[in-house]
């Protein structure tokens, strides 16, 4: 059986971002344990010239929404970047699980090596499918979803390597 | 042209380890410049129940290169987890690259099936190669590369996420 673009791809979102968001219900109830309100990790980062916890969320979402959107040939759905409070920060979370929930592995299946027009720093390309997932959107999730798990420990958050890989 | 096993796991973590060989030597540059010893950086954490720098490349490395190992049934290098200077923890980043560097797409392609003997949480349980790599070995390989670039920022390097993709 040849190996399915959606288990490398969107297979992998789904179960990144389902253990991101039980991650971000740990750090909500230890804000309630420590006596701290969750909307103020929302901007937290691990340097003053970093991106906030809600912006690995976003950028998790959108990176991952984007190359199965693009590949599939669909229009991504818009969201605002706008979250400022934990209870929109997860709803940006369950959003962009619930995308890739509805994604089907035919959907995607066989599009590996489907030419996809992308602006890569600056410079307009068509990348295969499978390029761009190895050599742009994969990294890019992966760095926002583990950076958001790194403020959240960095924040005291008491969570551990289990919760990220799940 | 079915997806390649050897595209999605040994040439991702030749590619993402030739970029954190990059970002070291920026660290290294960074601390001439601030004129502070780059071994100081070896043992830097994001919170000090958190691993240290020189950990996230042992482990970044050791991932890897089990999984690799594991699939084609090679017995792996040992290394020894000992590195405690700067010279010492690129030595051991360089070491996981030509490990990588020397794998053929022909040694992997078409193992994706070949169920792997694994201890995951105590469990022994046999997985084939491409659940191996989804669920495990890849979700720590970007988890412990992206941990070291955090440390790294957040240390003040002047590295950017371009770095980091490459």
């Amino acid at each position: 059986m040849p190996i399915s673009l959606y288990a490398i791809s969107a297979g992998v979102f789904v179960r990144m971002l389902t253990n991101l968001e039980a991650i971000l219900a740990k750090a909500e109830a230890n804000a309630a344990d420590r006596k701290f309100n969750p909307d103020n990790l929302v901007g937290m980062r691990l340097a003053p010239d970093m991106h906030t916890l809600a912006f690995q969320i976003q950028a998790a979402t959108d990176r991952s929404k984007l190359f199965v959107a693009r590949v599939i040939g669909q229009q991504a759905p818009a969201w605002e970047d706008n979250e400022k409070t934990f209870a929109e920060i997860k709803e940006r979370l369950r959003k962009g699980l619930d995308y890739h929930k509805a994604i089907k592995a035919a959907d995607l299946d066989g599009l590996e090596e489907k030419l996809i027009p992308l602006k890569i720093r600056g410079e307009e390309v068509q990348w295969a499918a499978l390029k761009y997932l190895n050599e742009n959107a994969m990294p890019n999730f992966y760095f926002h979803v583990t950076t958001a798990y790194d403020i959240l420990r960095h924040s005291g958050v008491p969570v551990g390597k289990r919760d990220f890989t799940g």
